[in-house]
């Protein structure tokens, strides 16, 4: 059914990774059949027409991900309680509060980049964080794409489907990076994996792609057992020679460290899983009130920088799923066959 | 592996569900050819011993589980705080804060146990919280019981094989009511049952038992898919007709509040998950400093007798897993058949 809808031929969908891999992976990974992904969420509409261009030659099924996030409010108060509750670690670090620069940019799906995907036509188009606005919706349906999103409940399942999406990736909430949550934030009604996706898969009608913990051959099967069509699977992928993980977030990756992960909402303002690190034992991983997605990232990126500098990750966001076990330092290919193998 | 383990015919573990359930049940399941489990924490000798027979008086394989945990020091300070924060719930109902009774008992294995099992010699016994003291320990082995625990990390199932256990039960985060956590109580090192189970097979050289977040024949196959050589499965069972749970919570598990599960302390003092009530939403679900186990019982069981009178479940633990929709009211023996056709 995976092969009929996206004409791949492994059910393999490599996690799109924010920041950490471009197409380079994607072609790697497309080449042995599997589906690669290109996260479109940090990069400027100029490289992401380069990235799909070169996708589109290798003349493979390939995955562009976008974020669907409202873009915030600046919210002044909040700012103004982040950084005061950053302050001691700016004045331990010796940086300036009030140097801050802008963050790291996370634009979400825009009309630029719907008429972008009008002209280049991708094979596949997945969205996190919901799915944007009706008519940007509609332009991206036109194109002919199939259209993916994440839900991590049976009731933003329900809500992609009745929006007409081809198929739903099941989030179960041991997966790294950020949680694709949009109708609710409440921690309770976040599901592992295995309580997921037979859930959802008993309350639409399309198919269901699993990710969520998925580490090897073993937990693709078992989520094909469970009746998903395909596994999503991210944090494997990070340890290859595609990927562009920082020498110490791949040491933390494949270090005791990374059995201790939490969701966080510290380093960007949405909920994400890392490995937990100095910044969220200290803070706690959740805090209310932190400014909006992704302002929260602001504040928290020259003390990251600095701290790197020095080689440590205190306040670098590490994510990571629950089970990094499937790292693996070799080429992204050779990581997607050993997925089924 | 599992039938030459137990001798019996299905990869079926009904998890044993203290208070819930008794012989009835587990002879339902032995009968169809699962391994049906007594909960003995909360027997007296007399109970137990009276329930030992009858499921020997079968000649089916079984299960009988304890708990081992360490029998708490009562703690004046804690037990003040704790009722304390109660106060203004035992103003509420009109309840007298002096008059708390002792709480439910839950007992850890002991000599007299030991000494009971040695005379009726169960097939299986499996522990909860670790494993008794080591000269506990070598009287149950003494008897040819196949010995079982629960391990919610890799640590734990280290440990675990390190003492000589024929099994290990592996809990993911899913699972309903009390994790079987013994070694760290940091809940950032808590898998759910996709990310755990691999993991524990890589680390031992025994068989692993998956429970957590299995709630019907697609999670069975699942787990067995990551190479789990068992499914031990609990909140499916709650609604059987053998089982004791009480109308109130069995409305709750078919209801939409089933959805939103948490892991709390608030009901005994160690981690257990549960439907989100009033109590837990409007302290949290986790307080540093209550009662040690089982001993934050005693204070909470007035407020739930009271509430339950009323038809209020703002104060009782209503136990589940992430997944209640393998909940039937049909026979055990029925739901285990069901979880493997």
């Amino acid at each position: 059914m995976f092969k009929h809808l996206f004409g791949t031929s492994l059910p393999i969908i490599q996690a799109p990774l924010a920041g950490i891999q471009g197409s380079t992976m994607a072609l790697a990974v497309n080449a042995v059949g599997g589906l690669g992904s290109l996260p479109a969420a940090m990069l400027s509409l100029e490289d992401l027409q380069r990235e799909l261009t070169i996708l589109q030659a290798q003349g493979q099924p390939y995955n562009v991900n976008f974020f669907s996030h409202t873009p915030p409010t600046p919210d002044a108060q909040r700012e103004a309680d982040w950084r005061a509750a950053l302050a001691p670690y700016y004045a331990e670090l010796g940086l300036e509060l009030d140097a801050i620069p802008v963050g790291p940019a996370r634009t979400p799906f825009s009309a630029a980049a719907a008429a972008l995907l009008a002209q280049v036509r991708p094979p596949v188009v997945s969205f996190h964080f919901g799915l944007p606005a009706p008519e940007l919706l509609a332009q991206v349906r036109a194109t002919g794409a199939k259209i993916l999103s994440t839900a991590t409940t049976v009731e933003e399942a329900r809500w992609l489907a009745a929006q007409g999406v081809d198929a739903i990736i099941a989030q179960g909430i041991e997966a790294g990076g950020h949680r694709g949550t949009f109708l609710s934030h409440d921690l309770s009604s976040q599901l592992s994996t295995l309580a997921l996706v037979p859930q959802i898969i008993d309350a639409v009608n399309i198919p269901v792609i699993a990710t969520g913990g998925i580490a090897d051959a073993r937990g693709v099967a078992a989520v094909l057992a469970l009746g998903a069509v395909a596994a999503q699977v991210g944090t494997s992928y990070m340890l290859c020679t595609e990927a562009k993980t920082s020498p110490l977030h791949r040491a933390a990756l494949i270090s005791e460290a990374a059995n201790f992960t939490a969701v966080t909402n510290l380093f960007t303002g949405r909920p994400a899983r890392g490995i937990v690190n100095r910044i969220m034992r200290e803070l706690g991983p959740m805090q209310a009130g932190i400014p909006p997605f992704p302002m929260a990232a602001a504040a928290m990126a020259p003390l990251r920088t600095r701290a790197e500098e020095r080689g440590f990750t205190d306040f670098s966001p590490l994510w990571a799923g629950q089970n990094a076990t499937g790292c693996r330092n070799v080429s992204a290919g050779e990581l997607t066959l050993g997925l089924v193998g």
